[in-house]
């Protein structure tokens, strides 16, 4: 698993909370469940819940990992990064949605930008992390996020775009395997 | 699958659908199969396959929880509920989906209500019963939907402006449990 | 396991790719995985991960069928085919996508045609099979693609306006019955 750089919001004790589970012999009794989701979408409504489900399941000792696919893979391109394909195709289709993670739009009603932010002051008021903290969590907390390859391919996204912390790419029959071996799948 | 035209409230004798499967007996031969659905989305196209899948889980014995989180909990608001929340914000994101599942509209081509009154009306004709009703008719039979307590927060959504016969709200720790333990689980 | 009547672009052998795992004496071992996907929308961004994960889970070993549902069913309506449903009604929600594979359309920033068409440009660049080759692919590989019977109700679709390899027509408890027996299942 991998852990993240610099987790600036997490507690070190945090980062223990999966580790009973990886126990022998606790693992003998009960083997560590484990949630698989395709991270197929890059609005803000639907990175949502993935980071909230995630990180939940790294807190609770299930294990999780994120196949980050499709437009979904814009979210994790390093803030700041221009992307440059190698022709206009690429670059148009990256256009279509702004990287980072702190640009997810709505999957509706986007308002200009407004809707993201009224729900980004919602949720801090109420204290709920924001997708960048909730991502920073995942990551400490043992979320792999594995990126899809053909994804980058067709995006022209290189590993050095992408934040740091993320697990190796992969494919297709890696994502079957890693859904078909876990307790549960989620298409977001 | 036939449903039911109106299951007037719940009867409580039809709350005890999936009961056999759960006697002692029966279970240590065969598990009673379970569902877990992430009910994420509020629109009409996907709030029916929702309701029809969890209410055919119902039907046949298949034990069914349905966790209903941000945009899918406004259906859940209660009928001519106007949502009161504590601010703008609030009052805004609710607006963005008039409440009630009277009111959801398909994701795409809308045409002004037009497309799920035309689906409405197929559905009539090929006897098909109501979102209304689905939902009625899968509570009837034993499924739990489970409000997503911090959708309630950030929404200002309160226990009594939700439906009647809905589960305990519940963190996303609680929804990884259920989807972990569940044979199969979907993300609508 | 349905195969397709014509699949030109595949070898014979690749058919066998499930056969070892299928053996009965590996099978007493590790019994065949399998991966069920709720197909629900016609979209094309959505129709490629389906078929890309359904093509290799076939060509993993890992059985796979497919619940073509709602709008999902669209794309897999016989190619030229006009959809001449009984009504008005069936006619303006065909309408509102037109069937065929090769007319899916992007989820958002569709630019009259463009984006679906630098997805495709880009594809063919990295050799990515098209929609119809990723289809085709998958049923030479025994991936089961079984129409929704509701659906075809509601939208006027018989079995001989679909594609040739098809399933039997099922309803919402077989997909039930499909999912809860399977080891991963996604609703797309």
């Amino acid at each position: 698993m991998t852990l993240v750089a610099e987790p600036p919001a997490l507690a070190p004790e945090q980062r223990t909370t999966t580790a009973p589970a990886l126990e022998p012999e606790v693992e003998a009794e009960t083997k560590t469940k484990e949630l698989v989701i395709v991270n197929w979408s890059g609005e803000f409504d639907r990175i949502l819940p993935m980071l909230i489900l995630s990180s939940a399941a790294g807190a609770s000792g299930v294990g999780c990992k994120v196949f980050v696919t499709f437009w979904g893979l814009l979210p994790f391109v390093r803030d700041g990064k221009r992307l440059t394909g190698e022709n206009w195709m690429q670059k148009m289709l990256a256009l279509m949605q702004r990287p980072g993670i702190d640009h997810v739009k709505l999957s509706k009603m986007n308002f200009m930008g407004m809707g993201p932010w009224m729900i980004r002051s919602l949720m801090k008021k109420y204290h709920v992390a924001s997708p960048r903290e909730l991502l920073e969590a995942a990551q400490a907390m043992g979320v792999e996020f594995v990126p899809c390859q053909m994804t980058m391919d067709l995006l022209g996204i290189r590993r050095e775009d992408l934040i740091e912390g993320m697990g190796e790419p992969a494919g297709a029959a890696a994502a079957i395997e890693m859904m078909t071996g876990a307790n549960a799948s989620l298409f977001i």
